[in-house]
């Protein structure tokens, strides 16, 4: 019964065979291991993004920091929402590797809107040396709160920063998770719809620790390799994450495991419901955001259930008080695992 | 007859047997798993240094970058030598992360000695605001140049660095190597030789990508924590950093491995000395600088032998010029390939 | 007619002469010249700080910045309000010193309130590594938008701060006219209200371009002497930051130029309120937001009347529109020039 | 006898007066003044260079910095002479503003030869990730042991960076000592000679505390404008820097100074030399580093006069040691004072 979050489950199996078969003999390090070549071959067939740059790191906040360091001078602000992983989860990492750049933070629960963006960015002025500059916009699919932007959405948002001529990044931690929601291509969700560079989350989808920045716009490539060799995120022993990489993409496996995930979420949600549990966000993919009585959590908790409470605590007298949870889905979360959990309630 | 770098080798199985082993059900994240408190234990205790503070990244020039970071304020200088990797092959990782620190490099082949330490370190008075401030000392074992202080040689430099109050870092990267050429112990090496940090690799000796940053002064450890999240090298999936580094702990395969990449490489010195081969700096423990003929740099380089050409170029004229190498040997470098090798001379 | 701000007024006399005194043979450089002193003792005496540590730097952004950086690490959060200066006039510059520190702005038309400070302090708990960290809380006096925290409602922000155990910076770049408003002593309204730092300014009021940095924790100043070393804002010919300093602080200078500053507000604001201009923030220094028609804003601009718009624009239809204004009063404005542009009502 | 530096005399009378000139009613801040636009023509005549953009600021190290930061990327290396001011004198500021960029230091104990900075630029191969990259040179005129450059000496360099594509940066802190020991004009010490920035120095001759940075390229003009306010240099009260860069160009005032310096000096090392002292650097414009026996130092100490002594010190057993000293000549330094100084030997 573990929901705490999609970054503590195992490695699928695919990719542990992929790692064993790549631990044979010596490789070039650095990135010109042979698997990268077919690494970078398969990300650009999916995205259907010939001239895409493809590069892996380990950590998702090294794929959102350093993309979006290609894209915000230091005297820029970049626009996000406040839930986004970049404002509340990397400790300034994306402040740190743009050079002290501002994040403006724009106040929502969720999503952020194009018009909020819109003023956001309109207090701005161009051109007025006193204040933060215009930058990139970073835009959180899946959201933290687990809710899934529609292509409308996104290119909403793309479209209000087009307007202003600013970048657009897009942190695809949960990447597949929204995919198989939308039932879309990787190239609608991201270039088509405006995109101009994605973080494309492995490590929360049964990968070991890799992500992959795609560059729609190559030109920024040789400042990539820079600013990651000087963030000191370029392994020598890269075939290793190429060999995640590669078992990932291989047969669609990363598509598979976001399916299961979702599927999975789908089914602890409709017990939730009919359990009475009321929902806090829109669950669209893999995370659930709801609430139910103080005694049931107890009960779960005694059980061994693991998850956040997301707001109150387990400590308090009203036994029927609602305390939120947030509840996280990973591949290999099984039914068994939430009827468990659901038989709590 | 790969002798690139031995960070081009493969992982030893028992550290993939580890991973495998760690693989199973939900681990808690973001160094929390059960398995670093075993990394933790076994370290302290090769170390014999209980109060230690231990951390895992997953490159060296992490280790290196954050763990100077915790002791050079931004307006100060790290001292070390030319040839560190500090300098030459971190791409300003260390400025980066040291806040826009300066690097003071004192000229030298291969170490830097007592007396030039000396001088450089009075060459920024105390109390003068206007140039770069005294900070850590930075020292390499094994040097980049293949060699192995002696342990009255790290308490030399760490004497004089002591005389100014200054802390000492010890770049490890190939510390298992230098321990095992030295015979000494892991504590003899560092902290009872004045060391106050040390990047203990892992990566070039047989893990697939994990260092740890070993603090026999325990006051950084929260800093240090912080700087690594924001540096973005805190792994979600820390079990698996956790993992490599038990392996690599146990039954001290650690020093197994040293061993035999410091014995594969006595083998291709005697080899070379055999062959008349001129040495640049003296092999003391995997690593080899050694010059011969560029006719037999040729036959090697037609056999499909790997190794840096340290300088000059295959390109020439004259067979009979000498051109330098670098070579390497890994843990997994066997006999019969320096043979292959060697046959060419 | 000139209420574009009070940085583009005249330097007073007594300070002309103050520059013209000091400007006699050699003097020591870098803040060891003889003036400095009488400057420290002067700050020391009328803030009842004989502790205190003084430096002068000539510019309200660099005394800000470096103030703050010697406060937040760069993982830690400044609080401030959305309208401080820091948050929205200074292109990232407490950013840069301070590391890639983040600001987490409290959004508010003017001052922020405890229960926002203390909400937002909340929202970054102690001890989670994936947060920003709490830093320093800014408060700024006069506001933005010319209304003065009461000593009350100073001593109710650094109540929050100091219960987290949180330094306090106050940005006085208009401290004098705060200080005249509120009729309190220096002491009052700084350390004895629980401020650790303040921007004292003195270019607004009418020096030429100097600030000073007041520390009542003198712990921070070789740090701080440091900083401003390296930011490049220590000035060799430092006779003339403290000649224009000395001026300002002589037989009370300062405080009667900001009193004339505040009276010919106070003046510009009755003859508004009569003329039935509404106000959007309460006049409590020298700095006015009001509102009136489109056409009298029409007629005054045409007059050579220098102000800024504040929303809104003077091109447009309807005449009756109400547009709001900024308007500041330096030291040097006077009676006339304030009825003239009140004529045109 | 005051020869402790340029730093420390007095500001000429005719930049008093345009100072005091300048201080009438309001002025628009932040480089709007009208002055501005007089000073920028005045540059760019002087410099025949229509198309440069000029900029203020009121500290050498600053105007040093943000022009080298507007070359060098964070990844870079900047190439300068180890007695250069940006490597000894500025604690680590030009590496705070290029966002953690290295220096690279050619030993010399003056100026850097072509040779040199060839070999200094090859040991960091194009197109290598690991290493720091190619970054601008930097060229101190005077050097920072008072020699100057030859035209022929500075193109050497200037060609040598070009040959690698690298832009060219000059400390002219004391620019126009140099020029009039050369007798040449502006644009041959500069964009004629190869140079693209250069920091036009005020503070040392004359001025109160006042740079130009001038860009022969102007597409660096609106990033300058944003790195200078995101340092907190950029003065709202700008007329009082306009002011005095407007006094030290009328008239040709800033060359007037500079010879009356160099004559000083040439006075000076007459004397000394008259007086058996030997020199350490040859003395082309107004500083001097020569040496002679402790028992002359210690008569001028007692006598009052202020210098550096270079190497060894006052104290010490042997009267007849020779002691090095270091002495320069501000404008404003007469003949009475340098004969009374003589007149100690």
């Amino acid at each position: 019964m573990f929901f705490a979050s999609d970054n503590a489950g195992p490695v699928h199996p695919q990719i542990m065979a992929r790692l064993t078969q790549a631990n044979e003999g010596h490789a070039m390090p650095y990135g010109k291991d042979a698997i990268m070549d077919e690494v970078r071959d398969a990300i650009r067939t999916a995205f259907e993004a010939p001239q895409a740059e493809v590069y892996l790191v380990a950590t998702g906040t090294a794929a959102n920091a350093l993309a979006l360091a290609c894209y915000a001078k230091p005297w820029q602000t970049i626009f996000c929402s406040t839930t986004s992983h970049i404002n509340e989860d990397e400790c300034n990492a994306p402040e740190f590797y743009a050079g002290a750049a501002k994040l403006t933070v724009i106040e929502t629960d969720d999503m952020m809107t194009p018009d909020a963006l819109r003023r956001a960015i309109e207090k701005h002025p161009d051109g007025n040396v006193h204040g933060a500059q215009r930058g990139p916009v970073s835009i959180t699919q899946v959201t933290e709160r687990g809710s899934v932007h529609t292509l409308d959405e996104i290119r909403a948002l793309t479209t209000v920063a087009k307007g202003y001529d600013l970048p657009v990044h897009l942190d695809g931690a949960r990447f597949a998770n929204a995919l198989v929601a939308l039932g879309c291509t990787p190239a609608e969700m991201t270039w088509k719809a405006g995109v101009d560079v994605v973080s494309f989350g492995g490590t929360k989808n049964g990968c070991m620790g890799v992500e992959a920045v795609v560059f729609f716009d190559p030109t920024k490539a040789w400042e990539f390799e820079l600013r990651r060799k000087r963030g000191a995120h370029l392994f020598s022993k890269h075939r290793y994450l190429s060999a995640q990489m590669a078992g990932y993409m291989q047969d669609d496996l990363w598509m598979t495991m976001a399916q299961q995930a979702n599927d999975s979420a789908a089914h602890l949600v409709a017990g939730l419901r009919a359990a009475g549990a009321a929902f806090l966000h829109q669950p669209d993919a893999n995370m659930i955001f709801a609430s139910w009585p103080r005694r049931i959590h107890q009960k779960l908790h005694d059980a061994g259930a693991k998850y956040y409470i997301w707001n109150g605590s387990l400590e308090g007298d009203d036994p029927e008080e609602l305390l939120g949870a947030r509840l996280v889905c990973d591949w290999s979360i099984g039914k068994p695992a939430i009827d468990q959990f659901l038989s709590h309630f």
